[in-house]
Formats: C-alpha cells, sequence, structure tokens
C-alpha cells in the first residue's frame, strides 16, 4: 500500500477473463446469484486479457465513485451496491472476531474504483467475469478482508467467481439457500497443462443481442429442456469434464466441450421466445471444426460459444499453425491481413490439398475479424509499481497517458 | 378402375402434404419406422401441394418399375421395396380371410408406377410424406385392399401416413414391438376451423442440407435433450394441441406450435455433431413472427420450421394480408413482386406506421424467394377421369402434355 500516500489507501490489480467449458445458464435465486448447476472454466491468460482495477480508499471522500474505462459511472447500480455491501460485510466481521488486527481505517470510509480492460468491451467478450473478479480483489485488498471471495464476486456476476482462480475451476453451484456452498475452488493450476492454445475468433456481431442475465431468466422460465440438462445432464458431465482435465486428454476435454456448448444454444433455443446467439458465421466454424477433426480422424480443436457470436477454439500448441490457416482459408481476411492475427505468436503454416479439399465451407470473407491467440493463465495479482495506479494521489483517475 | 382396358388395371389418386405443429424425430426401430413420440400435423389443401400417382398393374409386365416426375428411378430402394412388401401382405390377407371375393387379378403381377408434384421438389418443402401416402394409397385401390394403411406409408417414410387422412391428424406412436398400434388417426376433419390459413415462406437454401433420416438416427443416438423431449415433454402436449384443435384456440395452439418446433431444432443443436436446419432468414422470420405478435398484444401469427430453412406459418384468415405486407416490408421482393405470392389470393394491405416501427428487423430483399397461401385440406383422393392417369394403355408414363 501506497504508505507515503497516507491517509489515501491504493491497491491495483488485476484478473483475468474465463471461458466455461461446462456452461452456467440460469439462476436458482436471482438476488444472491445461485446457479442452478455447476459449471467449469479455463483462466485466460491475462497478457492477452485483463482487467486491471484500482481501489482507493480515505477519509476524505464523501461518496462511492467508480470510472470504468475512464468515464464516470453510477455507483448505484444494484450490483456494485451488492458487492460492497458484501465486502463491507466481511471486513466487519473480520474485526470483530478479533483474531487479527483491526484494519487500519475505518470501514466507513468511501471508496473510489477505477477499472480499464485491455481488450475492447466492443469485442463482445464477456468482460464482466473479469470485471467484478477484479472489482471483489481489490476491495479485499483495499478492506484488509482474507476470506473467499466467491460471494463478493458472484453478487456481481455469477460467472465472475471462476475468474478468482488461475487454472482450471469450477464453481460449485451448492446446495444451501443462503449459497454459502456456491463457491469457486480451482481443479487444476495453470501449469498443469502447457501444451493447451485458445484462440478467439471475434466474429462481426450483426446486432444487440439479448443481455445473459435477461436470457437466462427467461430460460429458467419457460425452458423445459433447460431443467432437464442442469439437474440430469451437467452434474455427470461435471465428473466427466474434472477427470479429462486431471488426465490432459484432449480428445475426450474437445468432445465434450463442444458438446455442452451446443446444449446450452439448445436451451437457448428451446426458451420461448427463443434465443439466438450463434449467427451464419458462428456455425461456418463449427462446420470448419468438425471438418478439420473429421480430416484428422480425431478431435485437434474444440469450440465453444457463449452468450455471443464469437468462437473461444481450444487445441494443443502442435495444432495452431495449421488451424489458424484453416480460419485463414475460410474467412480470408478484409485488409491485408497483419492485424489479423493478435496475441501469442503463431508461425505461419500453409494447408495441404487434402485439408483443404476436405473444408467444405464456403469461404466467407471478413467473416471472422481477427484472432487473439492465448493460453491458460493466472488468477488475480496485485500490482506493486504504483504507477500501475489508476487513481492519483487525488483520488481521481490519473490522466490517460 | 379402367374396365375397358383390361388386363390392364390402373388408378389415379392424390394425396396432400402435412406439417407438424408436434414434430417427430427420432425412431425407436428403423426397420418398422416406429417412432420414439407422438406427432400431430396439419393436412394442407391439394389445390396448392399436392402428389400424384398413378399405378398400373398387368399380368403382361415383367417388373416392377417407377417414374418420379417423368425419370424413372430404381424400384429396388428398400423404403420403396418395403411398401410394396407391406401392400401385397396386406391383400394375401384380404383374399385369404375369403371374406370378399378375390381380386381379380393375381398378387404376382407387376406394378408400374408414376408419380409426379404439382410443386418443385427443390422448394425444399417435404415432399416424401405426400408421396409415400399417395403410393401407399394408390397400390390399395389397384390390389383392392381397404385395411389400414399407415404401416405401408410410414414403412417409406414415417410421416407419410400422417398424410393418409384430412384436417388434422394425430401418429399415435404405440408401444407394441411389431408396430401394429403405431398408427395415424384423424383428431378433426378439414371443415373443423375454416378461418386458418397456411403460408408457406420460401427461403433459399445455402447448401444442402442432413437429410433427415441420417439427421435423427445422429438425434437418437447423441442426443440427451430428445430422450427427454420424446419421454417427458411431447406426451403433455399431444394432450394440450389436441384440447388447442377442437377448441379452436388460436393462441395456444399457435404458442405450441413454436414451442415445439423450437424444441425440435433445439434437439437438432444438441446432436454431435449438431445439426442447424434453420438459416440467419429463418431466424429473421422467427423475430418477424414475434414482433408482429408483440405489436398486436397477442399470438395471432405462429411458425414452424421442418428440417429445412423454409417456414410455414399459420394464422387465420382476418390477419393474413396484414402479416403477408409485414413479410413484404421484412424481406422485398427482388423481381418486380408479381409472383411473390402463390397460391390463395390475399387482398392487399399497408402496414401501419406503429406495426412498422415495431418490426425490429433489417429488411433483407430477396430472404423469402416467395409465399404460398394454402389452408387445411383434405386426404387422399381416387381421380376418376381416365384422362388423369400418367401411364398410358401400354403402362408407360404418357408423354408430357
Amino acid at each position: 500500500m501506497a504508505s507515503e500516500e497516507k491517509p489515501l489507501v491504493v491497491v491495483t490489480c488485476t484478473a483475468p477473463v474465463n471461458i466455461a467449458v461446462i456452461k452456467y445458464w440460469g439462476k436458482r435465486d436471482e438476488d444472491l446469484v445461485l446457479p442452478i448447476n455447476s459449471s467449469l472454466s479455463v483462466t485466460l491468460h491475462q497478457d492477452q486479457l485483463k482487467t486491471t482495477t484500482t481501489a482507493a480508499i480515505s477519509k476524505d471522500f464523501t461518496e462511492d465513485r467508480i470510472w470504468l474505462n475512464g468515464r464516470e459511472e453510477d455507483v448505484g447500480q444494484p450490483r456494485l451496491q451488492a458487492c460492497l455491501r458484501e465486502i463491507r460485510r466481511l471486513a466487519r466481521k473480520r474485526r470483530s472476531t478479533g483474531d487479527e488486527d483491526p484494519p487500519p481505517l475505518s470501514l466507513s470510509y468511501k471508496v473510489h474504483i477505477a477499472s480499464v480492460n485491455n481488450f475492447p468491451t466492443a469485442a463482445g467478450l464477456a468482460s464482466s467475469a473479469a470485471g467484478y473478479a477484479c472489482l471483489a480483489y481489490a476491495l479485499a485488498r483495499v478492506y484488509g478482508v482474507d476470506s473467499d471471495l466467491s460471494e463478493v464476486a458472484r453478487r456481481g456476476s455469477g460467472s465472475a467467481c471462476r475468474s478468482l482462480y488461475g487454472g482450471f475451476v469450477e464453481w460449485q453451484m451448492g446446495e444451501r439457500a443462503d449459497g454459502k456452498d456456491s463457491v469457486a475452488r480451482q481443479v487444476a493450476p495453470e501449469s498443469h497443462w502447457p501444451e493447451l492454445r485458445v484462440l478467439i475468433l471475434v466474429v462481426s456481431a450483426e446486432r444487440k443481442l439479448m443481455g445473459s442475465t435477461a436470457g437466462m431468466q427467461t430460460s429458467v422460465e419457460t425452458s423445459p429442456l433447460l431443467r432437464f440438462r442442469a439437474e440430469a445432464v451437467v452434474p455427470g458431465r461435471m465428473v466427466e469434464m474434472t477427470h479429462c482435465v486431471r488426465e490432459r486428454d484432449f480428445q475426450g476435454f474437445g468432445r465434450l466441450t463442444m458438446k455442452d456448448s451446443n446444449q446450452f444454444h439448445a436451451t437457448c433455443l428451446d426458451t420461448f421466445p427463443p434465443i439466438s446467439y450463434l449467427s451464419d458465421i458462428s456455425r461456418r466454424i463449427v462446420r470448419l471444426v468438425h471438418c478439420f477433426n473429421a480430416h484428422h480422424g480425431q478431435t485437434k480443436v474444440a469450440y465453444t460459444f457463449d452468450a455471443g457470436p464469437n468462437a473461444v477454439v481450444f487445441t494443443l500448441d502442435d495444432t495452431v499453425p495449421e488451424f489458424v490457416a484453416a480460419v485463414r482459408h475460410c474467412f480470408p481476411p478484409e485488409s491485408n491481413g497483419d492485424k489479423f492475427l493478435k496475441g501469442l505468436p503463431v508461425r505461419p503454416a500453409s494447408l495441404s490439398d487434402e485439408l483443404r479439399a476436405a473444408l467444405d465451407v464456403d469461404p466467407t470473407p471478413g467473416g471472422v475479424k481477427y484472432i487473439i491467440a492465448t493460453q491458460v493463465g493466472p488468477g488475480p495479482q496485485t500490482l506493486d509499481d504504483p504507477h500501475a495506479h489508476l487513481l492519483g494521489p487525488d483520488g481521481l483517475p490519473k490522466p490517460a497517458a
């Protein structure tokens, strides 16, 4: 903490995006954000995708304030308020148990929060999970809380609790009405499967889609298939996916990832009125992946789609160059293509004539805007360098560099 | 029968297309074509869509032969052979029970069959149901069989048994292993709901789709949601749909029709690899229908989609002009539009400004190629006019007029 700036206490943290391979869709308690089934995700590396959040408290602040990507936002919105309430409750609880020194500053101090993403929100990548995980983590540091933060993050956005850990993470749905057992746990650390790679295929969205909060509520109310999925399908899949991750069984991991993505979108279609997050480009990517795997006679790549048309593709490092070449072939970049590939370097590769013939997909120029190549990464981090703070000594956002 | 042509016996029949509102998808017995759930359909009027089939038997024919839309086809294909075997079994059975005169011609006589559709096969309208219903009906007439033809038609194409009746028809799945109780029954005759109208929105298919036989087999093998649907969802929906039809409750009929179409496509998506029959145009039609209904505050139109991107829309006669105008607005015809509307006449209507604003759909020129306006119709018919025969006195197809 920036001791020279007292009475201002300021911390800056980063948190990752996570991608579910067993999907969360539907709450059993809207208020506490308790899910109807457990889920399992892969934490992506923060070198490519991360949220950075600075939290500062001071006796001089007269109100809670928040700035997102440089713009002040309404601090009164319910999910944010729920997170603040919950972190202060945990801090009070800790103080009252008396097993540590009391926190140096009063819990009644107001907080200033500033948060930025290193990726465009418009890309349609789920930023709320990274955002609320980072918020929970930063608030915990600034208020001196070191208990489990699942509930704080969850109150902001359900899947945010999975961004509290690196590697492979499960969110156990829990059974208790108060949600105390609805928590995130690491299944395997980020070092567990070093060959695993993640390619995010960013697709141009044709129009604004139904938000996931409203969408999942409608699904819970109207889809008979969603209830069956949650009760009868997901429990077995959680066991199977955990096993595939532990064994580093890419075939099993990939097949189950694709099946679970498809089933999630099936329950969206079974919702009334139906919800469609996949576009024709998404479906062409699905076909490309199945053609690619059929050509190789095994599951070498696997797709998953969240509440939008972007594909997240899992594969192993030795398959990345050939698959990227296949994506370029099916979705020729519209510009000269030098910004088509972001993130981890990928060495160029050419397609064999056989694979080219096997890709039974009409080329769609510009269908994929760009690819972000990344890998499994660690959980939230605290940044020690004071230059990283997004808030200045006055507790207000620093001017953008 | 054409007595003057003896020893040639020739009959010509017509049969209708049917559209399921509770969908059939998946067999419990591939060989006997027994379904995993019951289904319910609406028989469309033959003035707009029908198959015409002539069957002729003669002691002079040396082999079974078949011509479809003027082209001779392989008579050895298994489904056709199953129909022929079954009709001859029924005819033999009838003769052996001795309760009627024996048929005038030997059952060993070979048959010539000619069949045409009055609509383009390329339109992607399920022609196999009308085709096999017509085949079963014509073979029964020519071989003198008057028992239930469900099994004969079903062996050709499962849903064909529903085209054996007019009006509203259920195909009871049955429970017996031999399929004797898997039969079609009329729920209400074609005169029951005179205001009901059917609009077929023909969409340009972008590519060849997976056939329904292979598709449903893959679904049965891989989709956990399909099994649940068949066992736990469809039985209640059959009761509810029968009630809606009997009561002429359009709201209930329309909502359940849309939900069941969506659920069928959801199980296709839950299949592995996933099956997508809906295109982006199909999804725009779905959105148009929901916008139209939301604007009116009630379910005035309802869509259903089979194994392809074409929409079949149900509505009542007084809503047809406004909905057709809405379709024209969202999918402006690419030519001058004089062939956009086929079938029943529809009086022109203009859109109110309010409805135009409510149609939250980007116009897609040419997205809908044309509309066929039709209504509920009767079951198969026998044509008495000898000029209607598709086979000449020599038992070969007449030259096209």
